[in-house]
């Protein structure tokens, strides 16, 4: 493995991890007033795109980030639109 | 241009836009309490190394398009610091 594959593997592994504290906040909180379901909707969709480039490119470093961000956009969408209306 | 450079500029236009929604959201409603810190630090840092691993891979699209996503996770850790207690 060449250094710029264990960038870019590092870069990918921290990306998938990028909205995890999202989620466990919302999750622990319960409260999703302040987030944009758009954002995630978009992010949602951006994913797939990136997924599919990923393949077309035969690049494993953009496929596996983008499916663990696709998943945990898909998280975040549900906990938006079950926690919209903060009780605090 | 190729079907695959077409889709992978599509693909990075949409993610620089991703955060997009929620800087507008943050900045009109001056409220971040549910916006976790911490995703918008890791998506910074994270950033940096996509910078790094496209001009390694001389890949215009991964530059680009995180270059532009570095600055709207900065705009976001500005906005959380300053909304961080939500008046309502």
């Amino acid at each position: 493995m060449t250094g710029v594959e264990i960038l870019g593997y590092s870069a990918g592994f921290i990306t998938s991890l990028t909205f995890l504290p999202q989620v466990v906040k919302t999750w622990k909180e319960k409260s999703a007033k302040d987030i944009s379901l758009l954002m995630f909707v978009i992010a949602a969709i951006n994913e797939v795109m990136w997924i599919a480039y990923g393949i077309l490119k035969d690049d494993w470093v953009i496929i596996s980030t983008n499916v663990v961000v696709l998943i945990m956009s898909c998280i975040m969408i549900f906990l938006k639109l079950r926690y919209n209306n903060a009780k605090n």
